[in-house]
C-alpha cells in the first residue's frame, strides 16, 4: 500500500460514512475502519472513486494513514471509546493525534487525554453536532484540548464545518479550550437542545390543543415563525413534521407517534452538573423532567380518568403572535442559562471558554443554530465578561417587550391546565433573576432554627446564629 | 474499668451529646468518643450522675462498651466517616455494630457494608432527621442494613425515637429494608424537605411583597395554619421566625437575615440521582435552583435595576385561604414526588421498602413532619402498590378542591412577578401527570428527524424510523 490517507475514521455508521464524505469533498484523502463489513462495503460504495480506504482491520488502517495520524472516532460513548482506544494502541505512535467525536462525558475525556499524554499520544474531545445530515452537509463541531493537537486537525476541520455568519466564511470549528472543554460545551449544547425542544411542545400543545390548530395551520405557523426572529433549525424541522403524511396510514405523522420522549442522557448531565457548580438550569432540568413524565404513559391515562376534564374554550383570546412572542422569550431564557453554566463550568475548570466563540460556531450545523445566536455572539462581544444574557441591555429590552405575551399565554395554558412546565420554568427563572429580594431569607432562618447552619445579615458583615 | 456501656456514640457535637442525653433519659447506659477534649467535657458536665463515660481515647471507648457493640458516629458524611470506622478496627471484635447516623451518601453505604462484612462487621447506615433538639427529645430514624444488626440496636432506637400516632404510641423509626435504604430514605426527605421550605418561602413572598401582610399578621397566620390540615414543623418554626425580635436592633429577625441561602447538597443529591433513575421531582430540582439564585445576590440587584419595576396593587384578589390551599396543593405534589422517587428507587435497588412505614416514621420527630403524613400512611395501607398519591381517590379529591386557589395565587404571581419557581413546577407536574396526552410525540419526531432515534406509534406496537 503506497498512498497514505489524511484523514481516518473508526465507526461507519450513517454519521461517520457522511463525515467521510464530507472530509472528500473537501479534497482531503480519507480511511474508515469499521468491524462490521457490510458498513465498510457501504463507505467504498459511497465514496466510489474518491481518495478512500476503508477496511475493518486496524493494523491497516493504521498504517494507511500519513503521520501524525489523525484518527477521529465516531462511536457510541462509554466502554465502546476505551476499547477503540486499546485496540488502536499497539499501531499508533508518538505525536499521533485521537480525536472523539462522540457525546463522551467530559470527565472521561480529562481520564483518557491524561493517560494518553503519557504515552505521548494526543487526544481531543471534539463535540459534533448536526446529526447524519450535518456531517455530510457541514456540522458545528466543538474540539478541546491541547491547542497544538488541534492545529494538526484544524485545516480539516475548517473545511468540513458549517458556514455561518452574513457572508457565509465563518467556520463553525473553533479551539474551545484547554481539557474536555469541547465535550463540556457539547453537552450544553445538548441540554439548550433539550430546552428548545420541550419548549416548541409546549407551544404545540398550547396552539394544537387549546387553540385548535389543526397541524397544517400549525406547519404554517412554523414555516413562518422561521422567517423572523425564531429562525431555527429545531422551529424549521417542527414545520416540515407537521405537514409530513404517514405512509402507511395517509394520516398527519404526528398524530401518530406516540408521545413517549426517550433520552440517550446529555440533557440530564447538564442538569446534574450545573447542580454540582451550583447553576440554575431550571428550563433544562424541566424538560429533562417532561421526558421523564411522558414515559408514565399508564399512569397518565389512568389518572386523566380519576380527575374532571377541561373544556378548552376562550382560545380567542390568544394570538398566535403572542405564542411567537413567548417562545421567543422562552428560547432566550434557556439559552441564558446554558450559558451561565458554561460561564461557571469555566470558572471552575479554567477551560479558557470564549463565550462569543461559542455562540458564534453555534450559528450553523447543530441542531440549536437559530438567529438569535448571531444577537448573543454580538452581546458577548461587546462584554466578554458578560455573567448572563439577561443582563445585556438589548436582551433585556427584548425580555421585556415578550414579556406581556408570556404572561397572557401562561395564564391561558395554566387555566385550561394545559402543562407548561418548561415555560413557566423560563418566566420564574427571570422573575427570580431580577428580583433584588428573593424570599430566601426564610429559608436561611429555618435552616439555622433546625440545624444551626447560621446565616449572614443584610446590615453587617459575619456569620450569625440565633438560639431559636 | 468495670461497668460496660450498652451504648457508644463518636462525634459529641450538640447533636451528638443530645443523642446521648437521650439514650441515658431512657434508662440505657452510653459512652461518648470525640477528640476533642472540650466536648467530651461538656458532655461530662451535661450527662452529670448519669450511667455515662465519655474519652478522646478510640481504645478506651471501645473497650468501655458490652458486646456486641452498638457504636454509633454522628460525624460529617464523606472522608470523616471512613477515618473513624478505619481508627475502630483495631480495636471492635466480630459481630459488633457500627451505625452511620449522617448524611452519608447511600453509594458510600453499600461500600462501607460490603467492606465491612468481610471482616464480620456490622454496618448500618441510618438516616436521623430533627435537628439538635430532635436528638434531645426524640428524633425519626432510618436505619437500613442487615435485619439481624438493626435487631441488636432496635430495642435503644425505638426508645429514643419520636413518638406518633393518635396514642403516641408508635415510634418514629424502623427498619428500611436492605443495604443503603436507610441512607436513600433520609435523602428523599431532604430532598422533600427543601422543596417545603422553598414552598413556605414562596407563599412568604406573595403575603409579605404581595398583599403586604406584616410580619406579625405572617406569624399569626402560620399560627393558624399550624391548627388545620397544613399542621407541620415546618409551618410551626416559620410562626416563630415572624414573630422573632433581633436582639441587636430590636427589628423583626427574619427582615435583617440575607436572602442567600446555603445548601449542604442532600437536596442536590436527590434531584440528580431521580434523572439517574429517571423519575421527575421538578418542585426538589425548582427548591434546589431557588437556593443557587439566591446566592446570586449581586446579579439580582443589577438586573432588578434593568428592568422595570411592578406595583405590587390588587392584592385584594387573593384571600389567606386561597393561600393556604395553595401551599397544601403544593405540599402534597412535592411529597408525591418523592414518594415516587422512593419507588422507583426500590425497584433499582430492590431495598423492600415500605412506603406506609415510611410515611408512619416521618409522621414525629423529623423536619418533615406533618399532619398529611397520616393521611399519606393511609393512602399506601390502602393500596401498598400505590405508584403516586395522585392515584389515590382521597388525594386527587383534596388536590381537585384545592385547584381553583393555586391558579388564583399563581395568576396573581405572574402578574405581578413574584417568582414561584417551585408553586408552579408543583403545578405542571399536577398538569402534566394526568394528561394522558403530552406533546412530546412532537420531541420524538424531531429526535427521529435529526438523529434516527426512532420512534413508537400510537396504533401499533414496533419501533418505527421515518426518513425525513
Amino acid at each position: 500500500m503506497e498512498q497514505k490517507y489524511d484523514f481516518g475514521l473508526i465507526g461507519l455508521g450513517v454519521m461517520g460514512r457522511n463525515f467521510i464524505l464530507n472530509v472528500l469533498d473537501h479534497g482531503f484523502s480519507a480511511a474508515g475502519l469499521d468491524l462490521d463489513a457490510a458498513k465498510v462495503q457501504a463507505l467504498k460504495e459511497e465514496s466510489d472513486g474518491q481518495a478512500s480506504f476503508a477496511t475493518t482491520e486496524v493494523k491497516a488502517f493504521v498504517e494507511s494513514l500519513s503521520t501524525p495520524r489523525k484518527i477521529m472516532l465516531l462511536v457510541p460513548a462509554g466502554d465502546p471509546v476505551d476499547k477503540v482506544v486499546s485496540s488502536l494502541k499497539p499501531f499508533v505512535e508518538k505525536g499521533d493525534l485521537i480525536i472523539d467525536g462522540g457525546n463522551s462525558y467530559f470527565e472521561d475525556s480529562d481520564r483518557r487525554i491524561e493517560e494518553l499524554s503519557k504515552e505521548g499520544l494526543y487526544y481531543i474531545g471534539a463535540g459534533v453536532s448536526g446529526g447524519a445530515k450535518g456531517a455530510r452537509l457541514g456540522p458545528s463541531i466543538m474540539p478541546g484540548g491541547d491547542k497544538n493537537a488541534y492545529k494538526l486537525i484544524e485545516p480539516i476541520f475548517n473545511a468540513v464545518a458549517a458556514k455561518a455568519g452574513v457572508d457565509g466564511q465563518d467556520s463553525c470549528v473553533a479551539h474551545m479550550g484547554s481539557g474536555s472543554a469541547g465535550n463540556y460545551v457539547k453537552m450544553i449544547h445538548n441540554g439548550i437542545e433539550y430546552g428548545l425542544m420541550q419548549l416548541i411542545a409546549e407551544v404545540y400543545d398550547i396552539m394544537h390543543n387549546g387553540m385548535q390548530l389543526s397541524n397544517q395551520e400549525l406547519g404554517h405557523t412554523f414555516q413562518e415563525w422561521n422567517k423572523g426572529i425564531l429562525q431555527s433549525f429545531l422551529v424549521e424541522i417542527s414545520s416540515e413534521i407537521f405537514q409530513r403524511k404517514d405512509e402507511l396510514t395517509k394520516r398527519d405523522l404526528v398524530d401518530v407517534i406516540l408521545d413517549k420522549a426517550k433520552q440517550k442522557g446529555t440533557g440530564k448531565w447538564t442538569s446534574q452538573n450545573a447542580m454540582d457548580l451550583g447553576v440554575a438550569v431550571p428550563s433544562i432540568d424541566a424538560a429533562v423532567s417532561m421526558r421523564q413524565l411522558s414515559a408514565l404513559k399508564t399512569e397518565r391515562l389512568k389518572a386523566e380518568d380519576m380527575y374532571p376534564r377541561v373544556e378548552k374554550d376562550n382560545a380567542s383570546v390568544l394570538s398566535i403572535g403572542d405564542v411567537e412572542h413567548t417562545l421567543v422569550f422562552c428560547y432566550i431564557i434557556t439559552y441564558a442559562q446554558g450559558l451561565s453554566q458554561l460561564i461557571a463550568a469555566d470558572k471552575e475548570m479554567q477551560y479558557g471558554l470564549d463565550m462569543a466563540k461559542i455562540c458564534s460556531i453555534w450559528r450553523g450545523g447543530c441542531i440549536i443554530r437559530a438567529g438569535l445566536l448571531e444577537d448573543m455572539m454580538q452581546a458577548f462581544a461587546r462584554d466578554a465578561s458578560l455573567q448572563s444574557l439577561l443582563l445585556d441591555v438589548e436582551f433585556a429590552d427584548l425580555l421585556n417587550r415578550s414579556l406581556p405575551s408570556v404572561q397572557k399565554v401562561l395564564q391561558y395554558a395554566m387555566m385550561h391546565q394545559i402543562p407548561g412546565l418548561t415555560m413557566s420554568s423560563s418566566l420564574n427563572y427571570f422573575f427570580a433573576f431580577k428580583s433584588g429580594f428573593l424570599p430566601l431569607n426564610l429559608v436561611q432562618a429555618q435552616r439555622d432554627y433546625f440545624g444551626s447552619h447560621t446565616y449572614e445579615r443584610v446590615d453587617m458583615e459575619g456569620i450569625f446564629h440565633t438560639e431559636w
